[in-house]
């Protein structure tokens, strides 16, 4: 198939894993004789500083017009990089708002999975990683307080910041469905998370997830409270098969949950809207300290790359090669820095990269 | 001293471990020459089966008259439980929320530690757990999405519902200062949480507690983003101090801090306002399950009764007493069911309270 893919590389480590990531499509573009049209776009730091903004129109217009969106990072250091010293709605961290808005990704998915053989590497103790865990985080992406109304203001004299957590049926709905669909390919359980014991907009999560559940019989459908799921992911992750919740929710749960892996330099993602347009991008970020130095870990670009051609190209035969191949990689003892461990080979960047592209 | 304590029984497990508490200020009123003044207060699912309400105006007097007032927990199980077939405003949790606002309880402190003698229940490794950690979260209480407009309407025939979080710099200030104040008899560091990336609210709430923080030359001030706090809080505990956020992101990184102690039943609270007058509760809930078979741990309540001592009655060497007692019971192998392991000795609720009071 003919597929036009945007690659975005942003700021930090964000170059080089996209290289990778881009080498290793390029493999499976050969191998299954598609062909992938390649447009890079500018977005984050490296966008403001050509252009002063996150993100331009133009760039925007590439990705709408793609198949498919691949990212690396955006972002610096906040303490010390000139991406932040300007207003917040020209920081490196606009960009990837505004495209998930202007692209409409409602549904973010990141899946949050312990790599048997990188379980040393789990925080947690191995009574509780023992029993493994393998969940996917569906957070919704384009409501709630991130695109509510916002203002800051004085009010008699006393400045005031208000921030708007908005949430309407439809926005529920459809990110519900993706969960439950999702679900309804794995372990056929879902737990959304709201705090239905506050909120009205959790009360009306609460009752539209229900609604759509009933279309769904072979699902189970638990509701848990926002508090108590940050301390189960804790406890017992392994309870989890997909997760359900709000952006604001899913922002501060979906990196809990990688943490909890212990390898958050696996962990893809995918955002996904109404038609078959994705952006995909790693779970980490664009970790500036390392950038340049050949050494970040790219599988989890490279896996965001597979989520790619199977969400978003209808690939599964291509995703499926790719992700064999990093568990090859992984299982005959190959890794990055980040993951690295005593007895097994250490790569940089590059050599992850061609090992993987090797084993496909 | 002379001193007004309102109890709070509340649901579930609540009069059994208030009873302790109760059982151990007694010990200590008696040891040291003081009156204390006891009247009891309902709040929650109780008040619910007696007035239709979680909190009566009546009861929110006796608390204003006091000069502290201790709470069990209320609530019951969500999902099959009278008290929430009704509005959410009349549902136990009201109550909680009520008298917050009413007591103006703007701060709560919640300290998470590992206490030694019990960190095999941590669910860290022990590569993280042996640093050891202990931390006071800081939660603003009052404000927020917990106390801004709410509404559900159908806009154009479609369920909309929106929730409001609103910071004056006044609010900040003053919970900000609270923090300050507490690291400094600590270990002088101020873990700020945030989402300034995003929220007006919080690019405020940093601005503000920069300001502060100018008035405390001593203290470090850090800043993180609430989604980094909750992946520090595993990986790495041991760098908190003082974490000092607003009233969500604390309801959410307060709970994943305590099961990260694996000792929940341990674990004390202090809501306070600008006078001395503060409400102390035990971290966990009313645990519905193991009402009234005498089991659950009441050390959280006692060791709330000890706050309660230090913050609202200056009584600190009698907070002392307290907890010096209850390390020994710990120390001498006396555990609750929650904390049991092979070897120690096992106490009832009543049997716990009794040992700790025989220390004092
Ligand atoms: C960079 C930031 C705005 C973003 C978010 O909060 O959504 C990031 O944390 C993420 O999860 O992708
Ligand atoms: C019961 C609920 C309203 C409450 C809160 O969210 O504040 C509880 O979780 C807490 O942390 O005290």
């Amino acid at each position: 198939m003919k597929a036009k893919i945007a690659l975005i590389n942003g700021d930090g480590i964000g170059p080089e894993i996209v290289r990778e990531a881009k080498k290793v499509l390029e493999t499976i573009e050969k191998k299954y004789g598609h062909e992938f049209i390649f447009t890079d776009i500018d977005m984050g730091g490296c966008s403001i500083d050509k252009y002063g903004v996150p993100l331009t129109d133009e760039a925007i217009e590439i990705a709408k017009r793609s198949d498919a969106v691949l990212l690396g990072a955006v972002g610096g250091n906040v303490g010390n990089s000139r991406w932040y010293d300007i207003a917040p709605n020209l920081r490196p961290e606009a960009g990837l708002l505004k495209i998930r808005k202007e692209l409409g990704l409602f549904a973010n998915l990141r899946p949050a999975l312990l790599y048997k053989e990188l379980a040393d590497a789990c925080p947690l103790k191995t009574e509780i990683s023992k029993a493994g865990f393998d969940m996917v985080i569906v957070r919704e992406l384009t409501g709630g307080l991130y695109f509510g109304d916002r203002y800051t203001k004085e009010i008699d004299g006393v400045r005031t910041a208000v921030d708007t957590l908005v949430y309407n049926e439809n926005e529920i709905r459809r990110v519900a469905k993706v969960a439950f669909d999702i679900a309804s390919k794995r372990r056929k359980k879902v737990i959304s998370v709201d705090k239905a014991n506050v909120l009205d907009s959790s009360r009306l999560w609460r009752n539209v997830v229900e609604e759509v559940a009933k279309e769904y019989k072979d699902i189970t459908l638990e509701h848990m409270l926002v508090d108590n799921a940050a301390m189960q992911l804790v406890m017992n992750p392994a309870q989890f098969d997909v997760v359900l919740t709000e952006n604001m929710f899913g922002d501060i749960l979906s990196d809990e949950a990688s943490m909890i892996t212990g390898s958050i330099g696996m962990l893809s993602s995918a955002s996904l809207n109404e038609s078959k347009l994705g952006l995909y991008e790693p779970s980490h970020g664009s970790a500036p300290d390392i950038a340049g130095k050949n050494i970040a870990n790219p599988i989890a670009t490279i896996l965001s790359a597979a989520m790619l051609l199977r969400y978003s190209l209808g690939l599964d035969k291509e995703a499926d090669n790719i992700e064999k191949a990093v568990g090859k990689a992984l299982k005959d003892g190959f890794r990055t820095a980040d993951i690295y461990t005593e007895g097994m080979t250490k790569l940089t960047t590059t050599e992850m990269g061609d090992k993987i592209v090797e084993y496909i």
